[in-house]
Order: C-alpha cells, then sequence, then structure tokens
C-alpha cells in the first residue's frame, strides 16, 4: 500500500516512465516514414481510430475496475480478520472458565489459544504470497526480473524479520503439528477446533460457548478461503489479456491516424505529433499498467493489501487483551509503502 | 481456467484468428464494388455509423461485464463449498463424541461422514457438466462440432480418470442410496441428513451440535443451488443475442461508413481499407466473443470454472484432518488450462 | 425463459419487426419532404443530435441493466426457494421424531409438512401471475391485445393443467384454511407454523428442532416478501417513461440530422437514408424494448423466470426425500419457451 | 409511486414542461444576438462543448444511478419490514403458550403484541415523511410552495384518515407510554422486548423462543435505521449539486456552440436552433429532474415509496393471522399515484 | 455532512473558485502566444484531445464513484452502529434480571453496561478523526494549512466541547482501565464481555442471554473494525493518483487544441477562448476535486459523515431506555455543516 497522498514525479517515472521510450521510438518512426520517406499512404482516417480509442477506454475502464474491486474485496477480507479475531480474543477471554482450575491455568489455556490463532495470521499471509503462475515475478525474460527486483525494493523485501525469536517460539509453539500439512493455515484451525473439543470434555468451556467459538473457526475458513479464491483465480486471462491487446492495437493506429491531421498544421507539425502521440499512448498504457499491477493483491509489491501491518495490529489488540505488556511495535511505513 | 498471464499470438488465433477471414473477406467485396465496380453510391456517412459503434461498444461492454459477474459468481460459489466443508470437515472431527463407542468406531463415523461429503462434490461438479441447449458444444452444424473439440482438446477432455480405483470404492460407497435420484447431489445431503439424525439417536452427537452440522448442510444446499441456478439459468437470450445481432450490424456497416474516408487518400486508400477495417471489426467480434464464451463457466471449455482443481484441494484438506497420509495429488495445469 | 442459444430471423422479426415499418416510412417521409418537395431547411446539424444520440444510449444502457437486475434478482429468490425447500424438506425428514409414534404415523406427518409445502410454490407461482397495471397486458388498445395474444402463444398460455387431479387433492387438502385470505401463500406458511408448535405439544418436535424449522418458514416468507417486491414495485416510472420518451425524441431528431449528409453524397444518397436511417432508428427501438419486456420477471411471457419448471424441480426433489416412486415429469421446453 | 406504466404528455408537462418556456427564451435570446443585432462573435466551437455533454451526461448518468440506488433500497427496506412482520405474526402466534391461561388470555397476549407492532409500523412511516433541510418541501421562495402544492395534490395529501377511530383505538392503545420520546418507534419495539421479557418471566413464553423474538426485534431495529439513514442523510451535496451547475454550465454553452452550425443552413437556420436547441437542453434538465425527484423517497410526493399501501398490507395480513375477520381495505391509487 | 439543498455561488467559490485562476492564466499565456507572439505551431488538432477528454471524464467518473461508495458506505457503518446499539439498550433492559438484586442494583447493571457503551461511542468517533498521511490536513505547505483551517472553520472546529463535565464523569468513569490501550476502542468492548461474564457467575445473565449480547459484542468490532478499514486504507494510491495526472494532462492539451478553433472564428476569437477554455477545463478540476475530498469521510471536513450527531442521537435514545429524563439536546446543524 502506497500512504502517499500525491506521487512524485520520480515515482511516476519510476512506474510508467520507461514506456515513454518506445512510444516516443514509434512516433518517430511514423513522422520520419510520412515525412522524410514520404510514405503519405500509411496515413489512415481519424475517425474510426477514434472509435476503437473509445471502446479500448470503456475495456480498459472494466478492467480497472475489476481490479479495484479485488483489491477492495481483498482488503474488506482482513478487515473481516481482524474483526473476527478480536471476537476471538474477546470470548476466548470471557468463555474459558472452570472454578476447578487455578487462574494462572485458566490463563495458560487462553494464552495457547492465542497465541495459536496468531500463528495462524502469520502463516496464512506467508501462504498468501506464495507466488502464482500469472503474477509478475514469474514472468519470462526481463519482466520477470524487474518485478522480483521491485518486490524486493518497494514490497516485502523492505520487511524482513518480522517476528524476533521469542515471538516465534511463542506463537509457533506446535508447529510440528502443521508443518507437514498441504495447507497449514487449515489445519492450525482444525486443531484449534480440537482444542476446543477436547476443552469441552475437561468441562472448561460449556458446549453453547464451545459452538459460538466454533462459529468464528467457521469465519476465518471463510476469511481464509476468500483470500485464497482471489489469490488462486486471476482476472480470467480472456478479459485481462483482450485488454492488453486492444491497447496495443490502439497504439498502432494512432499515429497513423493523427499524422495526417498533424501534417495539415504547419511545417513542424508531423514533429509536433511525437510528444502529443506518446502522451496520447501513454495515458492509455498507464491506464492499462494501473489495472495490471492491481489485479494481484497480495503479490508482495508495493501495491498489494498490507497484510503484515495488519497481522501485527490484530497481535498488539490480542496480546493486550491478554493484559500482555511487553507489546511489540506496529509496522511503519518505508519508503511511503505500507506492507 | 487459463493460467498462463499473457496469451501468446498462437492462442489468439486459436481463439479468434478464423474471424480474420471472412472480416477480410467482406471488405475486400466493399473495396471491389466502391473502386472496381464503381458502385460510389453504397457509401454512407460515417458519422450515424460512429454512433452506433459507441452505441454498440456499451452494449457489449454491458454482456461482458454480466458474463465477468456469471464466472466470478461460480468461482465464489466453489470458494464457498471450500469453506463451508472445511467447517464440515472441523466439526465432524469435533462433534462425534461418545465414551461407549471405541476410537476405531468413531473414527469409522467420522470417515464415513467425510467421504460421503468427498462424494458430493465429484457428483455435484458431474451435474453441473452436464451440457444445456445453450450451451457451445449443442450448437448446430460446424459450430457444435468444433466446441466438443475444444472440450476434448482444451477442456475437460485433458482431464479425465481423476479418481482411481481405491478413490472410488472409498467415496461411492452407499451409491446404490443415491444413484437413482433425479438430483443425485440432493440426495447426498439428504443422507447425510438422516445419518446425523440416526447419531444423535445413538447418542454419539448432541442435539445442539446436530443442529450446527444441519446448518453446514444446509449451506451446501445453498452452494448447489447457486451453481445450479448459473448452469441452468443463460444471459436472457433477448440480452445476449442482441448484443450478436448489433455487432453483426455494425460490423455490416461499418465499411460502408469508411470506404469514401479511406477513398479520400492517396491512389491505395480504398485497398488499406482492408486491413484498417478488419482491424476494427475484429476488436467488436472479439469483444462479442469474450462474453459469450464466459457466459456458461461449467461448460467443460478452457474458460471454465477450475472445479476439479478445487475438488481434489477439498479432498486433500479433508483426508489430512482425518489424519489420513496416503494423498492423492494436487491437479496440475495440462497446455497451461486447469480444470 | 428463452431456452434457445441463438434466436432466428424470425424469431427477431416476430419480437420487434414491426418497428421497421413505422421506421420505413418516417425516414420515407422525411426524405420526399427534403427531395422532392425541397423542404431543405428541415435540415439540422449532426452534431447535437449525435450528442442527445450518445446521451440517449447511456440512459438505455442504464435502463436495461436495472431491467436485467430485476430479473436476474427474481431467478435468485427463485434459487433461493429451491435452497431453503430442499432444506424444508431434509430437515422435516430428519426432524420429526417421537418413539411413542408408529412409522406411519410419522411418514404421514411428514408427508403433510411437505405437501403444504408444495401447495404453497405452486400458489405463490400463481399469486406472481396475477397481472398489475402497468404489465404489457394491461396496456390499452391493441397494445394490450397484443400482449395477451402473446401470453396466451409464447407464455403461461402454453403450460395449462400443469397438475393432475391426484397432485391437487394431496397438494391442496386443506385448502379450506387458506382459501379466503387476502394473502393465501402468507396464511399457508403461518398454518405450517402453527402445526410446527401443534408438533413440539405432542412432543414430536423437540423445541430447538423446532426453532430451526420455524427459521425456515422465516427465509419462505423473505423470499416470498422479495418476490412480491418485483413485482408489486416497478422500475419507477419516471426511469422508465423517460427512456421511453427520450428514443421517440432522439428517432423524430436522427433524419433531420443526416438526410443533409446523404444529401452530399451521389444522386441516390437521399434515398439510402432510408435503410440505413431504420437500422440505426431500430437498434435504439430494440434497446428499449429489450429493457421494456425485462423490466417485469413474472408476467407469463416467454421472457419470464421459468417458475413453473423451478416449483416441479422442487416437487421432485422432496418427493424423492420422502421415498416416493411415482414422480411427476419435469416441466419440458414449449416453442423453444420455458416457464 | 406512479401506477400508470405510461405517463401522458399531460402528465409530462406537469412534471418539466416548464422548464421548455426559459430554454426557448434562453435559445431565442441568443438566436436574435447573434442574427439580429449581428454579435457573431458569441459563437464559439461546437468540439469542445460537445465533450462538455458527454462529460456531463456521464454525470449526470452517474446521479440518476445513485439516486436509484437509493428508491430501490427505500423500496427493499419496506420489503424487508413486510417480511419480518409477518414472521413476527407468525411466530407470536404459535410462541405465546401457557396451559395455566385460558384461551382468551392467550388470545389477548397475541393481540396486545401485534396490535403494538402495527403501531410501530405507522408511526415508523409518520417519522419518515416529517421533511428535512434538503427535501423540495423546503426550498425557499416559489419552489417550496409548488413542491408543498404537489405533496397535497399528487403526494401524501391524496391519502388522509387512513386510520379509523376504532383502529387508532386498538393500535395505539399505550401511546402513553412513548408518546414523549425521542424517537417514538425506538421506543415501542423497546417496550415489546419489555413485554416479552415479562412474559418470560410469567412462564408464557419459553426463553429459546424469546430470544428468537428478540431477533426479530433487533431485525425491525435494522428495518428502522436503514430507512433513517436514507431519509436523514441525502446524496452528499457535494455531488448532487455539481449535477445541477454542470447542467446548467452545459445549457449556457449548449446555444454558442450550436448557432454557427444553424447559421450555415438556410436562410431560417439559426430560427431552426430554437426549437432543437430547446428538446436538447430539455433533455438535460429533465435527467437533471428524475435525479432530483429521485433522491429523497420518503418525501410525502408522488415518487414516493408506498410506504402507506404496504402498512395497509402488512395490517391485514397480521389480522389475518390472529384470525380477525373485519378487515381494512387495501389502500388503492388514486390519480394514478400510489402512497 | 452539508444540509443544505443548493450550495450558493459563494459555497462553490469558496470550494473551487480558486482553481479559476490559474486556468484563465494559463489560456491567457497560450492565446497570448497564439495570436501575439505568433506561435501558430503550438496548435495541435482537437480530435486526439477529444478521445482523451472523454477517457478522462471515465477515469473520473470511476473515481468520483469509488469515492462515493466509500462515502456511502461509511454512512452505512455508522447507521449499523445506530442499529446494533439500539439492539444493545433494549435487549440489557430486558436480559439483566435477578429476583435476589434490588431494582436499584439492576438498574445500577443496566446504567453501567450502557454508558460504558456511549464511551466506545466517543471514542470511537475520536481515534476515527486522528488523521492520516493521506489526508489534507498532511498535505505539505499551504495546502495543508487550508485544510487546517477549513476543518478548523466548516468542520469539526465547529464543534467542540461536545460533552459537559456530567456527560464526561457518566461515561468515562472506567477510563482507567482503557487508557493506556493501543486501541482504547477495542478494550471498552473487551470489557463489557468481561462484565457479562462476571454477570453470568453472579447469575444475573443466563448463558443463553450473554451469548445473544455477545453477538451484539461481535457487530460491534465488526462496526469498527469496517470503520477503520475505511480510515486507514485510501483509494488505492496508484488510482487516485493518476486521476490527478490525466486531469492535468488534459488541461494542458485543451488549449492548445482549441486554440486553432477560436482562432478561426471572428477576430476576437483567440481571447474567447479565455473565458470557454476556463470553464471546459474548471469542469473537469471540479469533478476531480469532488471525488478528491468525498475519498476519506472521517477528514474532520464538512463533507464527512456527521459522527458526532449519530452518536448524540443514540445518547438520547438510550437514555431514554433507562428511563432517564435529564437528556442532552440533539447537535444542530451549524453553518450549514453537520458534523
Amino acid at each position: 500500500m502506497i500512504v502517499k497522498k500525491t506521487i512524485t514525479l520520480k515515482g511516476i517515472f519510476e512506474f510508467a516512465g520507461h514506456h515513454v521510450y518506445w512510444l516516443t521510438a514509434y512516433m518517430f518512426i511514423i513522422s520520419v516514414l510520412y515525412k522524410v520517406v514520404g510514405w503519405q499512404w500509411i496515413s489512415i482516417p481519424w475517425l474510426p481510430v477514434s472509435l476503437i480509442g473509445t471502446a479500448v477506454a470503456f475495456y480498459l475502464g472494466f478492467k480497472n475496475n475489476q481490479s479495484y474491486d479485488r483489491v477492495w474485496e481483498a482488503r474488506k477480507i482482513w478487515g473481516g480478520i481482524v474483526n473476527s479475531s478480536r471476537s476471538w480474543g474477546m470470548m476466548v477471554n470471557s468463555f474459558i472458565l472452570n472454578n476447578q482450575l487455578t487462574d494462572e491455568e485458566i490463563r495458560k489455556i487462553k494464552t495457547r489459544l492465542t497465541y495459536r490463532h496468531i500463528a495462524w495470521l502469520y502463516i496464512l499471509r506467508e501462504q498468501l504470497l506464495v507466488s502464482t503462475q500469472w503474477e509478475h515475478v514469474n514472468l519470462k525474460h526481463l519482466f520477470g526480473k524487474i518485478a522480483v527486483q521491485r518486490r524486493e525494493r518497494f514490497g516485502i523485501g523492505q520487511f524482513k524479520n518480522y517476528l524476533n525469536e521469542k515471538q516465534k517460539a511463542n506463537y509457533y509453539a506446535d508447529a510440528a503439528e502443521w508443518d507437514n500439512a498441504a495447507n497449514k493455515a487449515t489445519q492450525i484451525i482444525n486443531l484449534q477446533s480440537q482444542d476446543l473439543a477436547q476443552l469441552h470434555e475437561e468441562e472448561t468451556l460449556h458446549m453453547r460457548r464451545q459452538i459460538e467459538l466454533q462459529k468464528i473457526l467457521s469465519d476465518f475458513y471463510d476469511h481464509q478461503g476468500k483470500a485464497e479464491r482471489i489469490k488462486k483465480f486471476p482476472i480470467p486471462r480472456q478479459y485481462a489479456n483482450m485488454s492488453f491487446i486492444f491497447t496495443c492495437i490502439f497504439i498502432f493506429l494512432l499515429p497513423l491516424g493523427i499524422v495526417a491531421e498533424f501534417a495539415k498544421l504547419e511545417e513542424a507539425g508531423v514533429w509536433l505529433m511525437i510528444p502529443f502521440g506518446t502522451i496520447v499512448g501513454w495515458i492509455y498504457v498507464v491506464m492499462e499498467l494501473i489495472g495490471d499491477y492491481s489485479e494481484n493483491p497480495f503479490e508482495g509489491l508495493g501495491t498489494d493489501i498490507p497484510m503484515l501491518s495488519i497481522c501485527r495490529t490484530i497481535e498488539i489488540d490480542l496480546l493486550q487483551m491478554l493484559g500482555e505488556t511487553e507489546l511489540p511495535q506496529p509496522i511503519q511505513p518505508v519508503n511511503d509503502i505500507l506492507m
């Protein structure tokens, strides 16, 4: 998540500046062909190009909209995790009760159920960050390398070692039980459920209350499943790709459609097409890029949902509910990026 | 589901390349009529054509949007099935309890309830793949044949024999009880419900817990019913068809509207209309096709929701909850298609 | 519901063909006035007409969208009825239990609760088909007559006598109790509720289970109320009408705006306006018609939600849950229409 | 709610006819200035005006969409009130039970709970009709007066005295307890809740059932709160106003942009601008008006949600559930308006 | 929240008037360059500019839409807080019950639970008003200063001292227990939960009822978490910024695109471009501003959600449920702003 209201010119250049090069080059070539080489027949009427431009702008708008919805839904899911986690902490605190047990024993049970939940949070985050085939870092050639570099420099690379040894020891205490699972997060929740059943057996948890806690565990499965859905199901490629292809076609047609209009102007006209055609093309490219980079909100890039920061917020709240006073620090943005 | 970020040129050609032929032919005919035969009266003013082009682009955008929503809702439903299935597994694991029974007996009950659920998953998938009257494979003439071929080569045809004999024996153990049902999946859930009632009678399941499990069974009916709704109710044909007809009308008008504009250009102008008119028309055709192929997400084609892969993921998770270690392999994409 | 993927030319002509006549006539009149009578002053500039055309296309898109949402919501509601009905069947099957009663007595109770529910389905459907003031069949003059005819020939008229005498006798056994109600469906559900209360009194239904069944009855009220909302509340007329009026205004302006453009063409130009102007106008008329005919999904026309077919599907599923083997046939499409 | 499918020309004229006057006057003035006075410099190029026209049409579409959503949500809320009210009636009927009490006593309790609910309905409606600062009736000068008149002649003014003395006596029996409340509806529900608690104390209502009824009371708070939200929170004025201002700017620019185009036509051209410019401007004005009048669905005008009619429908259903036979009449439309 | 239907011209000027200055200056410079300096080559063809104008209008519409959705969701969340708070008050009133305790003791418990809830409301509001990095008040230079000033003069600055000493003493009685929390609101709810557990221990609250109240506490966490989500997650900056940049680019291109068109007009033409170009540019600027100022609905500015007024409404309702008669006054708008 970018936390600055306005992106600097430098930021824009880093994000999409390099596309200016090839756009300029292409505009230049067409200008030369038209004016110097004299291939005036390459000019085509503007009007159909304009129609395509409108249709493509619709299509890009549609894709941007869907990407935005994915980002927003991803954030909602993590917001839901916050809410359910607080409810979990609150109910564990109020429902575990047994007059046969000492305060210390009760406290240990509450801590176990809370710590294991924090483990679930961090593990779920890690699972969601494993890259899929269609993410930028798995692109071929230079594209993939740049994406890996970006992830290191403006993404998760800036937020390593987020748990110290003590935290790991606390939260991952029973890692042995879920470490070999195909889906660790799923089995952690299952473990919680078996723990509750055990507590009921031991008469530390009334069945009515067990069922309420069980419902929250189901909610966690819901949240997890929704996040995995966004992770594992990209915008259907037939939609997402065509937007890219349409943009390419439009930019290919663009100078052919405007070169004659510019040529009608004063002497310098055709050369003016180079900057202005580049600007128009660049706007379309950037629209396409925005959708493309917002599509996968768990990629590890700077446009991600700030999962780490959310996990930490929950961690602090839950520890305070347990009455702990030695709290970790909230995650702070680095280079205006919060992960 | 296509799992590659970018479709290759070959992929695009396979998907929509053949439409270039007739578009080119049509553009060529109009050019010849205009230039060679000299029927200059066939030219019409561009402006109303442009208006139609904009209106049709809106309409196509609307249809694409609805198709996208159907795909996305279908994926959400199967995501819901994942979540409820995990809850089912978790609760079966924690709620079945009887001090009178041996561990082995308890384990058998849990296994029965879980295996029967896995049966429901695969049966539901199969039911959803039975083709309806409005799907591509049921089109007349060549269109239907091509669709059948595509289904074999880029769709479910690549993912046969997904259950080995042992799996079938396990999951379909009580197939006799639902095999003759009009809707097998419905009766499997009903069987689960009767099993729960029986377990309550035998005091292996407390009524409060029975009711919770019963609610999850209702959730399965919800998921199933929602998936069936998408399957059995296409985009109302008055909407979907008109988009096709409007596209045809627009493409019919297109060269008539631009031929004069191109003719105003240099000598070669009219002939230039052939490639450029084809490009413009092709963009509209592809927009129409994207909507058309995403409309039915349970067709068995490569653009489907990856139901098989989801079923397998659930199967693995549930088996691990039972503590089984002999797990089936996750479904892998074949030719960049995951079903 | 139309079940054919593509509408034939004949189908299109039946749906909207007659509008071609007056459009052609109007285009012809303007052509004659302009060319023959020589009223060249009736021509107006194209550009403002084009702007109106775009604005009206937006507005029509908006209306089509809302109509689509109504159809889709209507289908979702009936999908919800399917799901809740199956849950009802399943729970009635599992929850009715009394060791004091014979199997036959238990079976009778289950059958009574299930049959009465089937009555609710068919009664609700009938109530939803009673026409409202703003539906096509209540239009004045010829318009209403055509609509009545369509309803008979391509709508509910094709699906009479859907229940045989035995079915009626079974399902409507206690009709006397709700036949005089202002809203029969509402009172049937109320009767179910009183039956449940009675079963609880007789200790055949545990209170916890009664409450679960009661919740499903509330769900039925929800579904019924939602369907009635769509039925009783049309698209606000200020919206729906204006779309019609704007379309009329646009079509009125259309030939005035393009006649001069066509006249600029070769000799035949003005006469070419007749077919092409008709096509442009027709596209707008059809867009308006699609929204207009999809607005009310319980009208009894061929574009309706297939309520009868859904009722029958539920009926079969519920009868199979009761173990009955003498099942009615699913509803089949007639003339590619499923009701 | 307007119940006629098509608005007559008279209806349109009453709704928006008066705007034709000033539009015509403005168009006339520009024509005179251009043609008679000879201020040809007031003409500006059409193309930027057209761009503004498109942008403003988008913006109006956005506002219309939001207004529509408000109407539709308002109707959904009242639909929800219908559903929850029926559930209330049904459950009161089935859950109140005490073998110590006579049938008559039980019946009295049921009647009390039902009547008090009907009071809530009518009181909530009245509260929602109290006008807010931003509604039409509170506009300054003539605008407000016209709105008040419209409310009397085509709105709630036509539906006075909807409850007879007996109804009032029945439903408002314990009005003394909530008459001084800041929010009467809120306190009526609170009273119901205390009544339920009392019934539980008296062992006439089992706690499980009390909790179910309590949930429905919470649902009523939800419905009430949602309706109040729409009432008390208009479309943010920064959005709603700007749409008005943009429309004004566009209409101001419109004749300046088209006057030269019309002047290019035959002699009469400039004068033709008067009717055609008026039509174009009027379409924009009407689009703005539709959004403006649909924004507040509880204003007491003819475009309102038909709350009274809905209240009466519920009243009849609930009385029939109590077995009463002396039922009030449903509300009928007056002058094609249903309130 | 602005409570006036129409903004005065003065209001508009205060909101966006200053942008007229630089727009005029820029239009003036281009006019001078073109006409006086004679740089006619700076003119570019209008048509691509128009295409960009349409695409940017789409994009702005998209952003405005998202901002509107955020405002509306924020209002819905606070509406949800109203509803759940009333349910809380109602249930506390009905569920706290112990024949061992005196009326006064019971009353004290109810008051404690209600007062603490009111504390949660005001604390949550305060937490939501703490400014984030991307809000206007944290902008650099003059922009931030103006925003701070606006907040004081037209925002929360007008609504200080909203609680008198007695209210503070009542509601913040146990502030010591949550004053050091990282998230005070979270810990207040946790305290409520522990209080309920204690009441259950003391047999003043039946477990079934405790669980119902616990669910409402979970609802409060939901509402709080949703509000925090909107607060802590802005519109992704890649979207929000690009809209700003595209608007700048369009306005930069605008006079270059229209200067030649205006120059074609009479002598004065180029100078006419200054006012008209300014108007066109201003409309785009205002569209951008509306989205920009509605994006963050908890900023403390006049376009905020009226949280204070909502808190007070709840406060009054809850106090009346407790039977208190000394009630605070509702919050009234100041300068047509309600906070």
